[in-house]
């Protein structure tokens, strides 16, 4: 029964996807009697922790009850007081836990309260699908920098557009609305000034409600070219934009950028270019957790060839363009030998249904 | 238990693949009060039907029996004596039937005899299942000519090589394993003669045993470029080379090559090229009824171009090559929009440990 119980506390906790950011998504359940009598979830960045919440959703009395967390409970004074000591003034008797914060800081310190208070404390429970579902967290929390989703979306035989350069649209509507859910996910989507120049997308999700921030475009654009009616420069509290260059972008231009209301972040350059490792750092300090990278090619192979790529999601369709010049997901110089490839692992396959999407990790070296 | 008994007859079909081309795949079992009393396959080409290995091995008396046999029992006399008297004469009293035959001059005629016989007679068992076994007799029984696969294997950034040429190796083990198997359920392998320039392959299969033969090899060569010395040149009366060429070819050379022992198909020539349309008639004139097409990527396009592919199989390896000059599955001109792509349908996923391979079939239109 743990995992079932765990297993509805991880459900409730995927409810805040991309509203908690650079938080965890965190979902808790109290038990008692074999009966669930209250359960909440992280619901918003700055908002009541799980626990708190659960204890305020409960319909019984909660001595003595078992309460489910999908993340250990925290021991620190933050925007709330400390969970664990909530636990143990609301007198629940057995605490189960999915996954032990992953801030080496206060790892184990919730558990400790917990224990020296007679509480029976069981964890690692669905410990590897609750590590996943905060993947973003776990990156975030441990190295400062953001979590990068390299999405691409490709032919079976390769290709991102046909020799002519058309793309539209290679994946099916339920690939592309997924696509919408990813960059709900994440606090930033970057692309590369090729991206604009040749499809001025708006970047924007289709999220409706009050709570919903759409993610921060950022566009890395060395030498500043973006035109300046470009649609992500039509900015507004809800929808930021940065723009990352280098000393060889004009200070004018640069200016003329930040009266459209978007930020401009200039980093060193590493061969002419945005120096990426550096931008991770920066992005990381101004609380961006996540990021998904939607191209182009060129910008794809130089995050892969920097190491700053976590993941990979690519979507493929099952037609064929042919064409010795349609341009592949991951251009750039690309490596010589096939040993030297840059390797995926934990591939995981999900059908849209003709299309399928493979997830899988950069193995880190 | 109709399907129970038809998936033990269709597994039993399957142990000949690769050995009745371009006969189909056929397996029967006898079942008497609810027991397994016989069961039998089509076991090489030649060989007796299934129907009569099924009554040989039975090991009680047949009589009032039912036989689920995953083709329609065979109404004329070819090399065998037809099933269906067979049937009659030892007093079957119901027949399950998977798939009706595809030939349409003999289509139902079995079943007519049964029936007219007194014999109970249900179609369309697991038909679909049985019908995906035998793509390659439902193809060539039909059209006369070949079922062609074309198989491919690329990076998840959809390249076939790195940029300096590097593709040894792509796919894992499990995975080129199975391109082995693949081999021997087909009766050619076509490859284009930059290809054997290229890597020099010998094309064949690791399979073992007496009855043993490897598939023809199909070189498409419209100039006749093939170095006499190439390994596809080594032949024997196991091993069987095609070289298909133009009037382009210098008649000396077709000469010495065959005199090393392999056969040349000259074709009318297409856009310089060898008329892959015109070849497909021939080939299945000669008895081929199934070709696994392995590139390289010119090849491909023309065949994907020409529309003589009925069936994609691509394996995806979870690594990144990048590289703007890396080679892709499919090359040749390609598709100007994405509207005229080639659309493949009844994608299908495998799993070969990391390694993901995509089955589909091509739209013809």
């Amino acid at each position: 029964m743990d995992n079932y119980y765990m297993n509805r506390a991880l459900e409730l906790s995927k409810r805040a996807v991309g509203f908690v950011n650079p938080n965890p998504l965190v979902g808790a359940i109290i038990v008692k009697d074999n009966k669930i009598i209250g359960g909440g979830y992280h619901e918003y960045f700055g908002g009541a922790h799980a626990e708190v919440n659960a204890f305020k959703n409960s319909k019984e009395d909660v001595e003595g009850a078992t309460m489910y967390v999908t993340l250990e409970p925290c021991s620190h004074y933050g925007k709330t007081p400390p969970c664990a000591d909530a636990i143990v003034k609301n007198k629940i008797s057995k605490v189960v836990i999915g996954m032990i914060d992953p801030n080496p800081l206060v790892a184990g310190k919730g558990i400790e309260i917990l224990r020296s208070s007679g509480i029976e404390v069981t964890t690692g429970i669905m410990e590897k699908e609750i590590m996943k579902t905060n993947e973003i967290f776990i990156k975030y929390i441990s190295s400062k920098q953001p979590f990068c989703i390299m999405k691409t979306a490709m032919t079976l035989d390769g290709k991102i557009a046909t020799s002519s350069g058309d793309s539209k649209w290679i994946s099916n509507e339920k690939s592309r609305a997924y696509v919408h859910e990813l960059r709900q996910m994440v606090s930033g989507i970057m692309v590369g000034i090729g991206t604009i120049l040749t499809d001025d997308p708006e970047l924007t999700t289709r999220r409706d409600g009050l709570l919903s921030l759409n993610p921060t475009r950022i566009v890395i654009d060395s030498k500043a070219r973006i035109p300046l009616e470009a649609k992500v420069l039509q900015c507004d509290e809800k929808t930021k934009t940065i723009i990352v260059t280098t000393e060889f972008a004009n200070k004018g231009k640069i200016e003329a950028i930040k009266q459209k209301g978007a930020e401009v972040i200039v980093t060193p350059s590493k061969n002419n270019l945005v120096d990426l490792k550096y931008l991770m750092i920066v992005l990381g300090e101004m609380g961006i957790d996540s990021i998904l990278l939607e191209g182009g090619s060129t910008l794809n192979y130089s995050a892969m060839e920097e190491g700053i790529v976590d993941k990979v999601i690519t979507f493929i369709s099952p037609k064929i363009f042919g064409g010795t010049s349609g341009k592949t997901s991951v251009g750039g110089k690309g490596v010589e030998q096939v040993k030297d490839s840059i390797m995926l692992c934990d591939a995981e396959v999900t059908r849209f249904d003709e299309d399928i999407m493979i997830e899988a990790y950069v193995v880190k070296v």
